[in-house]
């Protein structure tokens, strides 16, 4: 516990960052550079968004599995697109043992390639469709600047692969998954997403289109939280994945990939903590409830216990710090590890059959007698809390959204205070590109069905044809 | 589902085990010579293994942590027999990006190193111990000759790496964690296994002991089936792993690591399959039961979902298969994948108010009123298959097991039917390699308090000093 090192927010975004990272022992640089060691406190976040979002994604069918961690270097070249896309970024073994390879193994940067390769060998009819496989592993990305949890050269997601008999299906399920997403983060994470379509320029490599959920930092940083992919038949052709369809002929399948990364843990620091640690949406904690002993008396511990039990039947996540640490020191610890809820019992309050519980995200105290239900008032405050820090999310998010009706507009919003920009757009990579020329602003997503501000694109004057939201991103 | 292709176990046990493998779909090889494709019903059993193990390690304390991929050269040297022990089976990093990199770096074959490394900058006093970590990963040795789930050069495991403040503490966390696994083995998994310490030839690379959990399968050769060690302070001497205790002193840690991989599901197949595919025991099976409608009228279903909600009401995962396929072809898939038990409803049962349970390890049929309580009768059907498959397995185990007096003995048993065997050694690493030049027999543990067989040494004729399984493995 370490909340004295805790840089001020408002002083040095960037350091206040890497300052909650470390106090409240998410994760850590280790001996290679820009990867990184989870550490348990991070980790444990990590599991809780792996169990909420596999249940989702098996409720809706979806089956795990696990591909090779190596790709041939031949295999991955199959898709010329793809390849462009991640080989200056791709970490190659050469020497096996002590013999050096015939040929270079890159270890993923992402598994299309090898998905692709594996339903080239197991797909013939379209009874064998779909296939709707996922997989939770590791991936590398040899980047040169790297930031915990945002950009790390190893990092752990979930990548999800699936295979279809129609370009109709598997449109439906690019849809689907990016939905997934923006419920995941809205209504778990607390972090209020915009969906949309990536311009032609940011479109994964390799794929037709690419849905995105987008979010906004506290700073007006923008991050890329959850993407879709639809590749049509572009890979089932570059890897051959061919089927027998209803008709008796062969056709190729369609194919989606879709994916998200540890890089949300960064998003929840970056959304909701403040100054004196980490603050954690309920539906996301690993820890909902501690219950701190004042003076660890008998009496503290039996109530603590009776309010424990409670508690875990109603399969809220409970607690209790009844360690020889003094109680500010508790309280501290149990801030900068974002724990929602603090319930404190003193010998002082009990003489009045009270307790003290404490919010996380407001810091308010509120006195309650003892002989509350106590998983009824819990359960309501878990919820409040919930909905109250996506409220502020979203307030903060609309108080740094602004809109630009020429490039004037533009530079002055990205040198005053930066955050979600929208603009009209002619369609124009030329025009994109120039924009980008603005302190890195780039397009986060075409607005499907957006609203027409202007006529005219925000660059170039022409013709408008999209409503796209612009943004400096992480 | 493609049982035909099932090989016959008698005829050839080892084509028989690959043909489950795939019949099954459990795996598959893949475009990287040596690494697999866990397919969906491998993967769904390596999930289940977790689930049980994993809420297991909590209980006792640990928490989860993700340590890189990669380690540095340099760093995986520091301790000299960890290095010499995965030096000629480590796969190597040398290109990032498209540039040579400075140092090489390994694909972890154990991460030993990057928990001491981590551990060494992070603990300062005895109020930072224990630290009870495990990961749950994939890691990478180059091996030679493969096997599907047995020896690949990639896998999936968990390796708890545990640090203490005193030699009895980490003595104790090693001697608890082989407890877990020789529990999980013969309690979930039904394979009876015995606890021992290894010999120094066969204790892991680095450690002071390791005490391992060894399984026989059904031909006769041996799996190592868990393993946990015990370091001392080796590696916090290498690593530099210091801690000012109660005394004020400092001092270096006590260390353990433990895991297990899986190659357990190349276990449970050779212990408990036959000649119709996988037999998989109750508590291990992802799915328990599966409900088959014979002629899919609604009269079936209606009964099949009042089933599967009692079902699933007392946690018994069910699944109903009302798909279009032959009732023979549904039986035989339920069969292939190991379902241990099957409710066939049918028109011509219903008339006679009959339902049909078939148990997948004995084949049986058994009729019975549709009218049993069908959550109560299930269980302890279930947990009845869960026993009598431990006893066989036992059974199989203790046919298999012999004593050698002398050569003649061992050579004799080897050449006939392998099994477990029991002898005497004088505790002689020349007696072992000589014992090692039958067939690579080796030794599978020392058997701690083990019963006097003989006062000679098997081979050598000396004394002997100790009781122990010698076996040809996986």
């Amino acid at each position: 516990m370490d909340n004295k090192a805790i840089v001020k927010k408002e002083e040095d975004f960037a350091k206040w960052y890497t300052s909650i990272v470390r106090a409240a022992h998410l994760c850590d640089y280790s001996s290679v550079k820009g990867c990184m060691v989870i550490e348990p406190n991070g980790y444990a976040i990590w599991e809780k968004m792996q169990e909420i979002l596999d249940k989702k994604f098996k409720e809706l069918g979806h089956v795990n599995v696990q591909m090779p961690l190596l790709i041939p270097e031949n295999l991955l070249k199959k898709e010329s697109e793809l390849v462009e896309g991640f080989a200056p970024e791709v970490a190659w073994v050469t020497q096996g043992g002590s013999k050096e390879l015939e040929e270079r193994l890159a270890i993923r940067p992402t598994s299309e390639t090898m998905f692709s390769d594996y339903y080239h060998t197991h797909v013939n009819s379209y009874k064998d469709l779909p296939k709707l496989y996922n997989q939770w592993c590791n991936v590398m990305r040899w980047e040169k600047e790297t930031r915990p949890f945002l950009r790390s050269r190893e990092f752990l997601w979930q990548e999800g692969h699936t295979i279809h008999a129609s370009e109709e299906e598997a449109k439906k399920e690019t849809n689907q998954m990016i939905e997934v997403y923006h419920w995941f983060h809205n209504e778990v994470l607390a972090i209020p997403s915009i969906t949309g379509i990536k311009t032609p320029k940011e479109t994964f490599a390799g794929a037709e289109y690419t849905l995105t959920n987008e979010a906004l930092m506290y700073n007006g940083v923008a991050l890329q939280a959850g993407t879709s992919h639809y590749f049509g038949q572009k890979f089932s052709k570059a890897y051959d994945i061919k089927y027998t369809n209803k008709d008796n002929k062969l056709d190729y399948v369609y194919q989606t990939s879709w994916g998200t990364t540890t890089r949300m843990i960064g998003g929840l620091i970056m959304v909701h903590s403040d100054n004196y640690g980490l603050v954690l949406p309920p539906r996301i904690a690993p820890r909902q409830v501690v219950i701190v002993l004042i003076t660890n008396s008998e009496e503290e511990l039996n109530l603590a216990n009776k309010y424990k039990e409670e508690l875990l039947k109603s399969n809220i996540s409970v607690y209790i710090d009844n360690t020889d640490k003094s109680p500010g020191f508790k309280f501290a610890e149990a801030e900068v590890n974002g724990i929602p809820v603090r319930i404190e019992i003193g010998a002082r309050d009990l003489k009045e059959n009270k307790i003290t519980i404490a919010r996380r995200d407001t810091r308010e105290k509120i006195q309650e007698s003892v002989d509350i239900n106590i998983s009824e008032y819990v359960t309501k405050l878990l919820d409040t809390i919930q909905s109250d820090m996506y409220n502020r999310a979203l307030e903060r998010r609309n108080a740094l959204t602004f809109e630009a009706h020429n490039m004037d507009d533009m530079k002055h919003i990205l040198d005053t205070q930066p955050g979600f920009i929208h603009a009209m757009w002619c369609g124009n990579e030329e025009c994109e590109t120039k924009i980008k020329e603005l302190k890195g602003c780039k397009s986060r997503c075409i607005v499907e069905n957006g609203e027409k501000i202007d006529d005219k694109c925000v660059c170039c004057g022409q013709e408008a044809k999209h409503h796209v939201i612009w943004g400096i991103q992480y």
